[in-house]
């Protein structure tokens, strides 16, 4: 009798060196020269306003890019949860903000061991969950700088009035384990608020809020000086507005089909450098093909993906492990030729002429619960494949 | 100066033992009464109908799951993806149907590895494909079984004239490396047909044309006893039909809001066994808290998750990491009391009464994409905590 065999192990999806076209889809891949470019953009914005830049974890949970933000002169990182700070911590990033709030004995006993081995902040919005947490800091012995959250018109977590926002700062400041050290003012909906003026015109209603805030803060003697918040699609104003002092966004590296929907006809605007790489599984009608990425590779909740390579293909249905591609009718020019790629896909970037086995760049709709489907990232520059990156918190969302 | 203390490690969500509400949040958590209740039915309903259960593990992506589907009488299982049957194999599960179009060096490789480590098919709906296939199990010197997929009515991928079904199945016969086992005829969109009747119809349409594809087989004087297909939603009916000889179901043994939808006036029908375990983390408001759960933690596609416990709470928004939960105004009587769980909770089940702290169960809409969005599961009887099983092919879609 044979031995029987052992069971395969699953190769990586790509190694440096490989064609982009070549790589094991579905993958998340990263076209290091917009990515850069983006990069730079936003630490070029901040600087000439003279705020800070702290990157959002949460959109790529990817230490290697953080190192990258980082390097650029990016202040320190937000994490939205304390499990997703883990991996940035054990890759060296010592100074993170924890940009939400963090409840039950669990999560404090985290959250105390990561006070001691990196310089930490975290939201507040309510005195019982302030005790706790100076409880759990002087239970490990460390200390936590706290940020109590105003709403400043979302609606979800966050003070929204000022005799509150002042007793929870001063509540900060008498208890042991936890020190006060400034507001969050974040608004999420701003972020796609789609006209360049309406999205300036919200945003600055939401600074004002901030500012009126702070202003309550000091005219009873307790220094403010650090309003942390923005996004995306807000950072523009933000960093403008003499109100915040920290940039929190995340999705400007990479853009995607919600942000790439706003006007950005201002001074800031981002390229795609994140696509989702699929391949042509099944061409089973002349006006249809199917490809091997679906609802588990990318989500639907802000549309569907786009096809960014040729105009002649849409996107039309995402099923679990399938996307349903429709050829249509065109004219309109190809946003962003796949260049060098489409030689080997054989594909005419014109006409949707695809074929069987042929490789596709789908723009995520929505990239930061894209991210947390996949555990790597190709990075490539003009069709090769540089390196892999591991998305080491995916996943972490306690 | 003291040492830097060591960067801490995430600690698992629960252990054995634990009570429920004190699981770490946001957890998958499972039923187990609910769970083996939905594997008999299904398992006894394709038993008295002489049918082959073969249950999808694209739903689970859980060893632990599929080996007690296995052992309840189960043929084998279904995988979607090469990558994803992996853990499978590793697990001990020696004979998987990967139920889809397999396209390209990379995953042929992997498939001819796989077919000399355990018994496998896979779907066909493209010569050149098969003639692929063929030349990397002579290459790999194994054997797989083919089955040609045909459309039934989803337009998905699959073959839709009986002609090119004829020739697929011959060159299956004549080619090396390649044996033709029969037909794959899955409807997706039939599952969700809400009215019982409706369904009905629709299914015996599928059923009938996934018929006559075989008798014209079997006229040309090939044999074809396997036709595989139905879902949690159609299996009532295809395992009556006299057509199907194998039931590709997934769902039924945890169930959804989506599945929920569905008219179970029938005789077989499942319970919720399968819910996301959330933790009210802000109460800014007197008509809403904020939980711990958005959508890293379960998907949206099919609609938002619904909470299993309160008839007076509403999930009515997600966010990345945050979902929206308010407090509705009901006379509704709840549907899945918490029990047990509930009196440490310190929740009123009729009011909408919850605090900070407190634990929810939230019952997914869609359960597949949410599985691959965990790498565990906590399983529990009674309120109590029985194990936490790994959910080892999540993320595995090449």
């Amino acid at each position: 009798m044979a031995a029987i065999p052992a069971v395969p192990s699953l190769p990586p999806a790509a190694v440096p060196g490989d064609l982009l076209v070549r790589v094991d889809t579905p993958s998340l891949v990263l076209d290091l020269d917009a990515f850069e470019a983006n990069l730079r953009a936003m630490q070029d914005w901040a600087d000439r306003h003279g705020v800070s830049l702290r990157p959002h974890g949460k959109a790529h949970k990817c230490p290697e890019i953080a190192r990258r933000q980082l390097a650029l002169g990016a202040r320190g990182i937000c994490c939205q949860k304390v499990s997703e700070a883990l991996p940035f911590v054990e890759a060296g990033i010592d100074d993170i903000h924890i940009s939400n709030e963090v409840v039950g004995p669990a999560k404090l006993a985290l959250l105390a061991q990561l006070a001691r081995a990196a310089r930490i902040s975290v939201c507040v919005d309510n005195a019982v969950n302030l005790a706790d947490i100076s409880a759990a800091m002087v239970q490990a012995q460390t200390q936590i700088e706290i940020l109590v959250e105003v709403d400043v018109g979302q609606g979800r977590c966050g003070v929204a009035d000022a005799q509150t926002v002042l007793a929870l700062a001063r509540q900060a400041q008498d208890l042991p384990g936890v020190s006060f050290g400034g507001l969050q003012a974040y608004h999420g909906s701003v972020q796609h608020v789609r006209g360049h003026a309406e999205r300036a015109a919200v945003a600055a209603r939401a600074a004002e809020a901030a500012a009126d805030y702070a202003e309550h803060l000091r005219s009873a003697g307790i220094v403010c000086d650090r309003i942390t918040g923005a996004g995306t699609g807000s950072a523009e104003f933000d960093a403008a507005s003499g109100v915040y002092t920290e940039l929190q966004a995340g999705s400007y590296a990479f853009m995607d089909g919600d942000y790439g929907a706003n006007d950005w006809s201002g001074p800031l605007a981002f390229r795609n450098s994140l696509f989702l790489l699929t391949t042509v599984m099944s061409v089973p009608t002349s006006d249809r093909v199917i490809v091997d990425a679906g609802l588990k590779s990318t989500t639907v909740e802000c549309g569907l993906p786009r096809v960014a390579d040729q105009a002649g293909l849409q996107y039309a249905a995402a099923n679990d492990e399938h996307g349903v591609v429709r050829r249509v009718a065109t004219s309109v020019a190809v946003e962003s030729p796949f260049d060098a790629e489409s030689a080997s896909g054989g594909a005419d970037t014109a006409s949707g002429d695809v074929d069987l086995g042929d490789t596709l760049r789908l723009i995520p709709s929505h990239v930061d619960p894209t991210f947390n489907l996949h555990d790597s990232l190709v990075t490539y520059r003009n069709g090769v494949v540089e390196d892999v990156w591991a998305i080491a918190a995916r996943g972490l969302s306690r």
